[in-house]
């Protein structure tokens, strides 16, 4: 069995830690980088280096913090609890990034350098003797994230360009649209110049041809979106999208390629279709951040080992944010961070409150519950008002609705895929084949014989209600089946409750009621043991399996369809209905 | 038909600004408003007022942010988008709340004010002069959130102790523990000194006794926690769990009650048990930032238009937040923020990934994907150098496999819900039906009577793989059933064409090719328009109801297993197993 949710929910969450700008548009800095953190189900810290009034058209003003504030918010963090990742983004000036550099060295944690030098918009965010002061950072960097800009800037790249004579077109001109072979000598560059431990230069500034890659086919490794291996060859995957086909009219050679370097070795290129979109603000920090989680999340030997899989899911989630945006601002708008979750329908049993699906199903409509667990029929029963006929007639219709149940639990066996289910139902329908010789003696006591008992026609609410449980159980899952079982279970195990408590209220009465036996069964030991146990099993299979708000809907809807089909119930006996 | 998911992700999320401080530990300030709105699926910004260098056992410095500057920042947001609901929690000094104060009284959104004055840990974040002063921002103010302390620091509550002659026991202690009477005069007294439409008393200061709650009951509407009703009485849903009765025993008189107060007037008292838990880092922020999402989120008429729900939604995710949190920290831990999301298993269909379902079942194993479509028996077919006997075993075999599959397809007509589905599900029998004449035709042709057909008994592989269709399809639900029929489908239209690709490329012949018929029908348009839509149909059903990591791991279950069988398939043909 899977482990329970419950357990899942209390694991300490990763800490990671981004050293950061702020964007008070929320689509870069911190901001952006504490919305992928949580995306990531991480939990984020930060501490700034600088505010910026900015919005997706530009950024108007900087604030710098000062440096001392810089480390004295490091190290309120530090001394609290050490992150997993830092991710250090925005470094604003020197004095920062010295200050900085000096805390890094002393911690044992695994540090992600974004060097945001110019905004998406254009603005440049770190001076040129801040630059140089880099240097003094990266002995403790372990992964580095620039772009084709920020690496020609650090790598001072003019110098490299001498190498490409052989094949340069004689063109002075050294333009950020680098082609392949341009790409990999920089991004080794880097991973050289930087030390850093790997090098992921990122590529969007460059248009790549699908023949160059075709060309380095073999020699390196090549990620394609969405795969591992090469689904090139799959049709189906392509060619029943418009929209595909468009972009692969328009932009087959318009690919984006991420060149990972490690240790001065080209790892491999991640390769990725251009998504042509105006949301692009604060995908460097996103990209960073997201490498920073899941690197984090992924289970490590130690902080140099790593794998395709984190930098792959990375990116593969900073495209689905560009790709899910929808506009916002007047000029580069955010991205979609929030893309990968879902709201959860119920909130997580906690002890607090452990059984959040049955307190939601019953409060989801309570005057309908009430209406049958408090129903004219049990509060008479209660009593020992009730007309002995109307138990009669009820008692009757209940043995044919038992015999409906207890296949209905047979159905469930049938659909288990365990065999702890397997016996779980099986032994439920055991028990309500014992449970129908209450419902034998009662009638004896009447003077009604066995036969009489089976050959009694089946009320038309009687047959409404089994006939319905059976035919939710046939048609839909387990789960499906479980609920239309469950109302009746519940419920039962609630009159057998709140007559007890009526009794103690002096409100009904045991001693001398005709319908002793019946209430004794429905708050036995026995009866209640059952009822719980069928309620821990409703919800750690809801726990494990979060229901959509559709299949949320669809088991409310079955589960009030019981509810009123049961109501129906005592009122058939009440009066007497055929 | 619900709208598909594609659309409700493109919608606009709603913009909520939050104006606050930053806690560089993450769990207070504008980190844990970003977070609240991120779990609320809205879109957060944020106006820095002062930055704390803080972590959960205190704050150890605070850097102001210049009044300009907070300006500068607000104008770079609201000139580029206007948020619908502001939320204002640290505002660090007097003059950061007068320059706010000025520009709020031009901006027709809902704002929020939660006066931060004192830290969890005890620290003072806002002066003398500052309290002074907020008396300005009061009319921009719609809904106010202060707790105890803060209620009684702004209205100056000695003054009103004077009320209390009657009920005081004479003692000159005015301490925070207010009963629940003072309570209702400091919240409506409250109201009046800030002029703000709601004020919320958050009352997480004093215990109050159940006793005076129904005191009061049929006075004022009391909301009790997980409910609007009175569900006091419902036994199950407290009877069953030993957290609750030792809760209840512990603390059934340890009750948390916040009063909601509009124009003058008692609204509504919600009661909840007290927490206990050291987690409560940044309950203040999180619980007004809830109430900007819910404010955001729920249709309203107008700015002043509010319901119940609104607080309610807010307080129980503030509940919930601290009931899942687990220890961060050495001191007061954060707020699990997070506890409403779970991770999304696949990434929303956008435009640029429209089929991100099938994407992941083909690459979750592409190699068994492949050795089923690109199978030696499609291979040699496409070639035209088959043996006939394999093809004629082959099409014997799957005239069996048909019948089921159409049963299959009748099955799916019997547990749909919509006559959409019915029609749909009984079209493709139909057409299942048709399309076995071909292999009536093929048989013909190669001398084998329609008797004999009829006859020929099913092979293990044939019935290994269509019973196991029929088993999965009645077993599970819709999805299920849906699950184990479309490899079928989308692995012929693979099929159909990848062959006709290979006929291009000169790997294939048609022309003279004894399966021609064969290999025209399955990459023919009236096929290849039931894969579409096959394919359409699952990503639908997926992307409406997205599955959970356990039902994503069934699903694809299902779908591994029908590619290995329908491989073993092709092998049948080949090796003319029986």
């Amino acid at each position: 069995m899977a482990p329970s949710k419950l357990s899942l929910e209390s694991r300490k969450k990763h800490h990671i830690l981004t050293i950061a700008g702020s964007d008070s548009s929320g689509g870069a800095g911190i901001q952006a980088d504490l919305k992928t953190i949580e995306a990531f189900g991480c939990y984020g810290s930060s501490v700034l280096t600088g505010l910026t009034a900015q919005n997706t058209q530009g950024v108007q003003a900087v604030h710098e913090v000062p440096a001392e504030f810089v480390v004295q918010q490091l190290k309120s963090v530090i001394s609290d609890d050490i992150p997993t990742c830092i991710k250090i983004g925005m470094l604003t000036n020197a004095s920062i990034i010295k200050s900085i550099a000096k805390e890094l060295k002393n911690l044992n944690t695994i540090n992600i350098l974004d060097p945001v030098m110019i905004s998406t918009s254009g603005h440049t965010l770190l001076p040129e003797d801040a630059i140089e002061a880099l240097k003094e950072l990266y002995p403790s960097i372990n992964h580095f994230t620039p772009n084709i800009p920020e690496a020609i800037k650090l790598t001072n790249y003019s110098k490299l360009k001498s190498k490409f004579n052989s094949t340069s077109n004689g063109s002075n001109n050294v333009n950020n649209n680098l082609n392949l072979e341009e790409m990999i000598l920089l991004a080794k560059e880097t991973n050289l110049k930087t030390g850093a431990f790997t090098v992921l230069l990122k590529g969007g500034h460059s248009s790549i041809k699908r023949q160059e890659l075709l060309n380095l086919k073999g020699k390196y490794k090549i990620i394609w979106e969405q795969s591992d291996e090469d689904s090139d060859d799959i049709e189906v995957l392509s060619l029943f999208s418009k929209y595909i086909e468009i972009q692969q009219q328009q932009h087959q050679d318009n690919l984006v390629v991420d060149i990972l370097v490690n240790k001065g070795e080209i790892q491999c290129l991640f390769v990725n279709k251009k998504i042509e979109s105006k949301n692009t603000h604060g995908t460097g920090c996103t990209l960073s951040t997201a490498i920073a989680c899941t690197y984090a999340t992924e289970s490590r030997e130690g902080p140099d080992d790593w794998n395709f899989r984190m930098f792959k899911r990375a990116i593969a989630y900073t495209q689905s944010a560009i790709a899910s945006a929808t506009p916002f601002g007047q000029g580069h708008g955010p991205l979609n961070h929030s893309h990968l979750s879902v709201k959860r329908t119920l909130p997580p049993p906690t002890k607090h409150n452990p059984h959040p699906f049955l307190s939601h199903l019953i409060q989801s409509n309570l005057p309908l519950w009430k209406s049958y667990v408090q129903h004219p029929f049990v509060v008479q029963l209660g009593k020992g008002t009730l007309p002995r006929e109307c138990f009669e007639h009820y008692i009757k219709q209940d043995y044919h609705y038992l015999k409906h149940y207890a296949r209905a639990h047979a159905l469930g066996a049938y659909k288990a895929d365990s065999f702890e289910d397997i016996s779980a139902f099986t032994d439920i329908a055991s028990h309500v084949a014992r449970e129908s010789q209450m419902h034998v003696a009662y009638c004896e006591s009447f003077g009604i014989t066995l036969e009489e008992l089976e050959k009694t026609p089946e009320s038309a609410p009687c047959a409404a209600y089994a006939r319905y449980v059976i035919d939710v159980g046939t048609q839909g899952d387990l789960l499906d089946l479980y609920m239309s079982v469950a109302s009746c279970l519940v419920g039962y195990g609630e009159v057998g409750l709140w007559l007890k408590k009526q009794v103690d209220k002096g409100e009904a009465v045991l001693e001398g009621n005709l319908y002793k036996r019946w209430m004794e069964d429905y708050s036995g030991k026995d009866f209640l043991n059952a009822v719980e146990r069928g309620i821990e099993n409703l919800e750690r299979r809801v726990a494990e399996n979060p229901p959509s708000e559709t299949r949320l809907t669809q088991l409310t809807h079955i589960w009030h369809e019981c509810v009123r089909l049961e109501s129906a119930f005592w009122e058939m006996g009440l009066k007497l209905q055929k």
